[in-house]
């Protein structure tokens, strides 16, 4: 972290109550209480952990303001009323100072073509190209080396990272956030057998985001065969997930790492999917349906669902499945042994 | 969809036998019966959703010639003979128009290696890199911020989407089609443990698409440790694909998103891998195999065969095997009555 | 390949005790016995497959020094100490033709800021961005279309194939190889739930590759919600793997694709994960773990443990679990007739 703060400086960060000892060095990092050394912040923000504090080497610890211990030699407490708070809060100060936001402007190696309408309050970074038509919103960053294709808006206050590829058509709203090399906008995945050749399906959709959505690095969104493939308000994506074509995905979900959701698949709010599940096409999930890691959907759910395993099924009776399936060799044995049992009761002359 | 049409443009376009009706505005969007709107058309692909025709707002609708409706007012109806291929007849309209294809030539901002031939019936966008002896044959569209390595060749009429990457001595034949992010060309995955170390095993090999083939957003293709990894001709590929070094796939393939194919596998032709399936190295599978979403096969197949589950068995086997799994409580509470009923036996007297 | 060796090169350059016959033309590939030909070098690098020597077509064969075969018209053998070794030699000098290192300096189009230190011995190709206070150390290959982020570091010999992305404040050790696409310090996917929104938790630590790491083509690392994500020295990551934020990956590790690794967990040493397999987060795994293709694994593991399946178990377990799942239709049936039997039993008058 190249920044470096005084004691004082970070008591005022975190509102805390009371400053006791002192710090050697500025602080330039923040660790875990174990792995913090005399340069770091750490914070004790669960008093389970509190005897880890009496062996942290961490140059300044947040802890509650009751703690009952005391800074060592070169180390400082600042005491706050609730320490995960103020971590949280001196984490955000932070962010904003490693990641301040870029002046408003167009960089001299951007590509912007002339009927676009870039903000004059937009910052488009190097090597950036901005298609025909495209529109890009007041306080919008595209990072270097950004595409926004023809036709496409990208919406107010967006952040995209170095790299990331906005299609031709696709609609980003207000305050998205895109990692690098995430593709919003890919054709969608459809052929169709024409004498023994694979036909390709004109994929002539686009992708929206609505506001306050977040797309992972590397992700892909196709567009949609026709009309529109929709991730709703708030829901945040994380890396290597595939949405094709089509889906719709209500607001406020989760969906984690390398998950795969096929096409014409509608999700509704506050979904959550496990990292690596699969979710076949053409299926609709009600609110707040959860699907663990791994597991592959192959039907309907309704609100409320926890899906797990593949083909995946209620998560109560996957549990149970898994439990009974380790058992499967005692059941054999058993089975076995009852054969034997029978076999001999049969022999014997009644 | 930045495209307006007259209802009499849309109805030479479809072939129409009859036009009913009118709409009010220019139409502008092409959706589902029930999710259109008057601005959009729609259509009646299958008989069995001719209920939805009479509570659709679409402003035109595609209805086989003998249908029995009449549109509402501010509505027409479009009378064809087959309303499904009439949508592809104009989705493949719209696609053209809505995607022309760029005018010959090279951008100025595009770096272009001194001896790579580049045709000038071809397009190379802005920011794009083509390297020393490449080859972009005419016809060929590389779009924004594509990379074509050194001694690599792009054939006839090829489309790159932005940001793809061939990389150096990778042979792409005509007609490709290749989604943005895609990386065609990276180095195997070869090391071997030297005194406790992973010392790397140099790939010297490239990749090579034959005709026809499509490769989705993100996906990642090696370059042979010696020799040619192989995509045959027609293949599609789906988006975040990883297909490994050696692995050579047949003709008119469909390998969907998600899939990784391991080192040296081969493939025969219209083989169609389900999403998230997984197929380990050095295996064989014969024309025509198939493999169901999330399976992971660990065997050769031959024609034909299909399979699913991991590891993956036969497909009739692995539905019975599910089937028979989720009925384990049963099974177990029915052994466990047969042992007491055996045991509730032998105490009593004979 | 773009390359052309006479007999006598080839004889040099892997060793040869001895040279029989003569190749026709100058060799330009290398292939496996069965597929080589006339201008491909081929060699037999297990005596179980010498039969396959005398009908390969390859102009020139590797052979073993007391090998009994001779070689036909048009056909040169090289009898070596040892046909795999003298392979890897001349792969390596053809790797180090194919892809000379690139002459130091910043390519015109390149786009560094000005408190960037690019070490003269750098080599930064076209269309790259290096950000403030980034570092660029000697020996260093960027080659075209990579970013490096702001306050990044790159180390001594590492070599970044087209489009890399490492964000700001990452950094690469010596000699790290890094594949297209891949993305290096994208965001944790931190949130937590306030007032039925999801919102962002600041992600403000980095990615810290150690040396001699390597990553695959379009795979994601995150960077530690605070402190590092860490790969340990001489580990390989294969294409489209997941590392999330704070994650901690030993030394020499094999993390092949699609591999994902969730939040906080930490890996020993010398681990191998199989391909698509999937590790949960705040986990520990000791040294020399392994897991098998598309596991998932939801618990600690000491080391040298081997895992496998969905939740994973230990290897041997699981692969007696696989075995008894197939024999369910048997047990099924021995089950019912055991029924069937006691019924019958029942029924007779004892």
């Amino acid at each position: 972290m190249p920044l470096a703060f005084t004691l004082a400086e970070l008591a005022s960060l975190t509102g805390a109550k009371a400053v006791e000892g002192a710090c050697v060095a500025p602080l330039t990092g923040v660790a875990a209480l174990a792995e913090a050394g005399p340069a770091d912040l750490s914070f004790l923000g669960n008093v389970k952990y509190a005897g880890a504090v009496a062996t942290s080497r961490a140059g300044v610890i947040l802890v509650p303001v009751a703690f009952a211990g005391q800074p060592v030699a070169g180390q400082a407490f600042l005491r706050v009323d609730n320490p995960s708070y103020a971590l949280a809060l001196l984490c955000s100060v932070l962010e904003s100072r490693l990641w301040p936001r870029p002046p408003a402007g167009v960089h001299a190696t951007a590509v912007v073509a002339g009927s676009a309408r870039v903000d004059p309050a937009a910052h488009v970074g190097p090597l950036c190209v901005v298609g025909e038509g495209a529109e890009v919103a007041a306080g919008a960053v595209l990072e270097a080396r950004c595409h926004v294709g023809a036709h496409a808006a990208v919406g107010v206050d967006c952040w995209l990272k170095p790299g990331v590829v906005v299609g031709d058509y696709c609609v980003l709203g207000a305050r998205c956030r895109v990692q690098s090399g995430a593709v919003i906008g890919s054709d969608g995945f459809g052929y169709e057998p024409v004498d023994g050749e694979i036909r390709r399906i004109p994929q002539i959709g686009n992708v929206v985001l609505e506001d306050d959505v977040e797309i992972g690095a590397n992700s892909t969104l196709d567009r949609a065969r026709f009309s529109r493939t929709v991730v709703g308000r708030g829901t945040k994506i994380d890396n290597l997930v595939q949405i094709a074509h089509n889906v719709r995905i209500g607001r406020q979900c989760l969906i984690t790492a390398q998950v795969g959701i096929a096409g014409s698949t509608t999700l509704g709010d506050h979904c959550v999917l496990g990292g690596q599940s699969g979710v076949a096409g053409h299926l609709t999930l009600g609110d707040r349906v959860k699907l663990g890691a791994q597991a592959g959907l192959f039907e309907d759910v309704p609100a409320d669902g926890f899906m797990n395993g593949t083909p995946a099924v209620p998560f109560g009776l996957e549990r149970r499945l898994v439990v009974l399936s380790r058992r499967l060799p005692d059941l054999f044995k058993k089975v076995d042994s009852l054969t034997a049992s029978l076999d001999s009761a049969r022999r014997q002359p009644t």
